[in-house]
């Protein structure tokens, strides 16, 4: 059995399709509803196609871009290989079909949502969240199919599937790497893109139908009101599912990348059941039990009571959803006690080599569940209804939009703290546990559950859009009623997948960066050297600017909606008095080609930077070593910075957003009782205006910002240094040349040989003085020379295997 | 004369303090005006006066008890003297001194300004700038007078004053640290302080003033109006000039001490005519100069024309600025061909020991006024009148508060580009042509012009206030138009000014960050280590958090100023006819008792983290040098998102407050001219408010609180390792014990003997096998032994003295 578990994961994710198949069958035999309301969803179904066929021409032409790009690099660097050409076509290919299931799935459930809500409550949430589910199975069964069936493609080819070595093993995860770069690139221009799609068609119905004309939400007499719900489908379902297949592919390779170390730590090979790959493995396995997991969890999402408030329902996801949790733990036990020898060798960075109990790898697993749980409550602390925060932001709101503003600044900014300290000890703690390979394992452990979580998510927008549907057919008030307890659920579960998004993306990161850092061979990135230095300067100011340039295209993309519903309402005779049909298509076409034209200044700059830091300074014939270490000091910059403005601008818009909402059921306000309507809602009002490209927009896209910067880091390592190249340090733990000092042709070196019994090493030291091919040469006696590294006024290092 | 130049900065600081007194008698000798004005200026004197008293009384409270654990630390570790509580002492009183002569002939200055604008323009500029003068050469004499004059004593008390050796020389510097600590911590409370203080008042004021009363600005009906003024006072005038202080003597102080590391890598001692300390003495002579410089400068700020606008007082003001620039860099030039070595040895980090030309110390002198002069130029494009960034937040202020936040905010953030990629460049360029000595001089010199920068920067609030009054006592509109050009280039270089400070604080902390490093005798921050990342992450956080809680106590406090307002307005009869006398103490008192409440959680933030970081790890014995490396990780995390934080905020407020005066003159919109009162300038007074707290109390904070951080760090250091602790590791050129492995009792290591014969290094490696005493005892034939460190799985060096 054991020696089948490579299998294992496609295994799982082919169940997890076929569930989702099911699912969506059932789903689909839903009861569609009356003409008016298949019209209207019809609408939305359509808007939502025309944007993703749009955006998959247009993201068509950046794929073949990029596959010429790495095709060249493949033939100029010998060590790359073609097939990350193949891998990340299909990264990006399979990133677009998520989407697109998610997106069609979403589009057909919200009206079958409405239609269920005639009948009853919980008909309504079994509707939804099993469209939810579909969404969720089908992003993570994709991801998981599409990652391992690559891995063991590449292993056979490279491998002949078989283990033979690190390096061997380091090519194979290398050229997987393009797979994720496929899908994470994907995943940026459809957060991005999205989000300025959902918020300019947000902000623009809103400011000419709610405040210029004095119609409500949702009104079929407002012509960007198909527009606005084509995007809570674009945005908040296509996008966040786009942004969690990255994540879960990009933490699954860098736990696989830094468990391929982990063997090389233990000597370069080990011997057990699963074909000496067992740490390789193991994040694979850990997934695709997730998948099953979620499947459980699913089903125990459901309510009996047609009277059922919110905390009933939010109940029953939070059933789901600590089953699940709790099963990972349970698995992540199991598989590791299973999968791992009993006790590992690890090497911890400037501590040396030392001997570790497997269970401390289950240790960091459990540490990346409680922070999956504890962001969560975070996030929701600072942006649920009747928390601290928001009541606070509510009274601040009486004396103007000024200190509205000022005070959900503020809570976003606090935010951080509790956050940040959560993640720093997260960092710590999992590290401590079990190296670097604990970190990517902790964010393993926290992704498993990416298919419950994908579900909770989805159904917000789906019931958002079930109650829009009801608004537009005018269906009777109970079945808004219903379909906006499912909503208000919906916000919360929204700002807390949001959390939980963030934290994927930061612990994703960080095994990214200590893959990228173990992968070139630098012996870490020290922030001292000042083009390092100046390098996290760069690296940090990078997502603010990501975050201006997304904010800004909103505003550009939402004042030309504003013209178009103005001259609509101008133009059409009839159209205040329902006579006269507004011309939804040409706002949905404005949002589409408004988000993919804004979309590609943001996305140069992520994909820009790096590639200018690491390519500008290899033309004028810098080490590549040197330069390596600049672009982790990038790389860093972007994480620590991107975390911090994800955290902010995520719950100061969750929190304004709330701080509007608190006035719909009325709040206090110096002893007053105060509405909708009032003053201090119109403050309120402002500052959700401010609030929705923070959390909609630009919040979200951090997340995308720091992985894919990370993952071209590891994917141009290779370029830069690394196990492959001719330049490249490695230390290898038999033998050592270590040149001290060269003078003219001359050097002094130290050849170290080092050698293992029972965990007892013992080393011989010679010393040797003479040219570098003399000192070459002796090393030879000792082993085969892998690389060679020689450069003037450096300590330099030239590395050997050693003999058997 | 060469030998008496560390005398020259005392006397260059005496001639500077001694102009300064001719000039304030000057000032003080103009005509004061009538008794209305009088009675006007002397509230805000009292009121100012008021809030200085209480502030110093309760920083005495703050300094006493830093004082006792300063003294306590330096009991305990016998490696920090207790003359570091003497130096902090006289820092602190320095600060405060400063401040309080900044602020008491800006509380004189304005109402005299009043007076000469009723007799012509260049008057009224005269005295404005005279001022501004005073203030600037108080600050800059008191900073150089205090740091030489305890620099020479220190020199004498630890070194006989004579060069010994750099260890000694260490102490020295680490002693005078303390000067700097008590300088930097009295500008703490004083930026956020008075940051509060102003805009609790001045929000205060507006708010129920002039939106609810609908009474102009400064009216004397207003009870808060003197606040308001006291406010300029207190925050942009003592504030700044607080702040200026600490970073002309931190910037000082690391140069110093990277200086002596010059002397360290050119082999221990250089023969010089300066007592073998030119490049210690050298940044001081720098800011001696500049003294001088800055006095030359503000003679040439005149105008003669009295129908001059505001481009010719602007010219005046560029004409002294530019001219003290240039003076600068040819003086640059002169002191260091004068005072370096010809050719200067200095160890590049990861390259080893170079030998540069000390010509390329003045290419890094440059470097620092270039970007002094390019920051000032962006900040002034993001937030100036005219300039495209605030004719879009106009055109966005017509769809709403909304759509201006959004375009403020996104201004700010993007002006964070050019921004950090100067400073980048500059971090890179600077050490390129000097290492860290270089980045430590491009700071000193930038900071060399602080008085004329000062000067220029104070006479803004000044002609503010003069404005104010000349409103208060009913002057002719003539007056108050003149007062307004004034005021309004004070705007302008009130922005430029916050440009030139925060540049000027990222250097210095940039130079202590380097000083830290190299003194605690880590080999750098290495951020793959993941305790290091995890403080960098919580590095980051801070600055956030800071800022929220500055801006949270804004709120907290101009809503404490609201209440009393309106209760004045309610309670006190004829109050609005101008009949009955408002309660204006009252308001001063509730501004200076919040400000004074409300700053206390921000330093305690500021000056706790670090402590925490510091000694909770030590507490558990973790590793000294490992903790250095932490806080290091932690002060460059402050530092990287603390200038990110400054940039933004600073320049979205300033754009904010000129998107809202541009309504003044008239702005055009969709084709329409648009002015006050309309609800596009609404939108933009919203914009505004939001602006306030960001750009006078949070934004200006970030400078203190970055600089701060790195001092702490500096002032602990000898805690955590670096030269005089026994656990340390210095490596000296000469000999190296490397012990390569220890197991039980018996450790294994090398013993190289390094030569340096005319730049040739030629080294000798033994290796040896036995318990540590025995190596010990090897090496200690080759020198004698320095210091030795041990630990378990660990490459640790015992390092020795080379016999000579």
């Amino acid at each position: 059995m054991e020696s089948m578990m490579i299998w294992m994961p496609i295994a799982m994710a082919v169940l997890g399709l076929i569930y989702m198949w099911i699912k969506q069958s059932w789903v689909m035999k839903q009861d569609a509803g009356d003409g008016k309301m298949k019209e209207i969803s019809d609408y939305i179904y359509e808007g939502a196609l025309a944007f993703l066929s749009a955006e998959y021409k247009l993201l068509a032409i950046f794929v073949v871009i990029v596959s010429v790009a790495l095709a060249a690099v493949s033939f100029i660097v010998p060590t790359t290989h073609l097939l990350i050409v193949v891998a990340f076509i299909f990264g990006a290919i399979f990133s677009a079909f998520a989407g697109n299931i998610g997106m069609k799935i979403a589009t057909k459930t919200n009206v079958r949502t409405t239609q269920a809500a005639k009948t009853s409550l919980p008909n309504a949430l079994k509707v939804s969240f099993g469209g939810g589910t579909v969404m969720g199975l089908g992003v993570a069964g994709l991801a998981v199919l599409g990652l391992t069936a690559f891995f063991i493609a590449f292993f056979h080819f490279f491998m002949g599937g078989v283990w033979t070595n690190t390096m061997d093993m380091t090519i194979v995860l290398e050229t997987l790497a393009g797979f994720s770069l496929g899908a994470e690139s994907i995943a940026l221009f459809a957060r991005v893109g999205g989000g300025i799609y959902t918020k300019a068609a947000d902000v623009g119905a809103d400011l000419v139908g709610k405040v210029e004309a004095g119609i409500p939400e949702d009104d079929p007499r407002n012509p960007a009101t198909i527009a606005d719900n084509v995007g809570d489908n674009v945005g908040d379902v296509a996008g966040m599912g786009a942004d969690l297949f990255g994540s879960y592919v990009a933490t699954v390779l860098a736990a696989m990348v830094l468990g391929n170390y982990v063997i090389k730590d233990m000597g370069g090979s080990i011997a057990d059941a699963f074909g000496g790959i067992g740490p390789i493995l193991l994040p694979m396995a850990i997934a695709g039990a997730g998948i099953i997991i979620s499947i459980i969890g699913t089903m125990l999402v459901k309510i009996k009571d047609n009277s059922a408030k919110e905390s009933q329902v939010m109940g029953a996801l939070n059933k789901g959803n600590w089953t699940s949790i709790i099963l990972v733990a349970l698995s992540c036990y199991g598989l590791v006690t299973w999968m791992l020898p009993e006790t590992m060798k690890m090497e911890f960075f400037g501590e040396g080599l030392q001997e570790i109990s497997s269970l401390r790898v289950f240790g960091a697993t459990i540490v990346g569940l409680i922070v999956g749980a504890v962001i969560s409550s975070v996030t929701e602390y600072y942006t649920g209804l009747g928390k601290k925060p928001i009541l606070k932001i509510v009274q601040q709101s009486s004396t103007g939009a000024g200190t509205n503003i000022i005070a959900g600044l503020a809570t976003g900014m606090i935010s951080t703290f509790p956050s940040i300290l959560l993640f720093a000890g997260a960092i710590w703690a999992s590290y401590a546990f079990a190296g670097f390979y604990g970190v990517a394992l902790a964010a393993s452990a926290m992704m498993a559950t990416t298919a419950m979580q994908l579900a909770i998510d989805a159904f917000g927008p789906i019931s958002d859009n079930a109650g829009g549907i009801a608004e537009m057919s005018e269906q009777e008030p109970i079945v808004r009623e219903r379909t906006d307890i499912l909503d208000s659920v919906g916000n919360t579960t929204a700002a807390t997948g949001k959390g939980f998004a963030i934290a994927s993306a930061a612990l994703t990161s960080l095994a990214l960066f200590a893959a990228y850092v173990t992968f070139t061979g630098i012996d870490g990135i020290n922030i001292f050297k000042a083009p390092v230095l100046a390098m996290l300067f760069v690296g940090g100011m990078v997502p603010v600017v990501f975050s201006a340039l997304a904010m800004n295209a909103v505003g550009k993309a939402a004042m030309e909606m504003v013209q178009e519903v103005r001259r609509q309402f101008r133009d059409i005779p009839g159209i205040m008095e329902g006579t006269g049909k507004p011309e939804y298509d040409k706002c949905v076409a404005i949002s589409t080609k408004a988000s993919l034209k804004e979309m590609m200044l943001p996305g140069l700059l992520t994909i820009g930077f790096p590639l200018i830091i690491a390519f500008a300074p290899l033309a004028f014939g810098m080490d590549t070593l040197a330069i390596a270490e600049m672009l982790g000091g990038y790389m860093a910059g972007v994480t620590v910075s991107g975390v911090l403005w994800a955290i902010f601008q995520n719950n100061a818009g969750g929190a304004w957003d709330n701080a509007k909402k608190s006035f719909e059921a009325g709040v206090e306000i110096d002893g007053k009782m105060t509405y909708k309507g009032s003053e201090a809602h119109k403050a309120a009002v402002t500052g959700d205006t401010v609030g929705d490209p923070f959390k909609d927009t630009s919040g979200p896209s951090m997340n995308i910002l720091i992985k894919l910067t990370c993952l071209i880091g590891l994917v141009i390592a290779p370029i830069l240094g690394g196990h492959t190249n001719d330049e490249a340090v490695i230390i290898e733990n038999e033998v050592r040349v270590e040149i001290k000092q060269t003078s003219g042709d001359l050097a002094m070196a130290t050849i170290s040989t080092s050698k293992t019994v029972d965990g007892t090493t013992t080393t011989e030291v010679q010393e040797i003085q003479g040219t570098i091919e003399e000192i070459e040469k002796k090393a030879k006696e000792n082993g085969k020379i892998v690389s060679v590294n020689v450069q003037k006024n450096k300590k330099v290092e030239v590395v050997v295997e050693s003999k058997q």
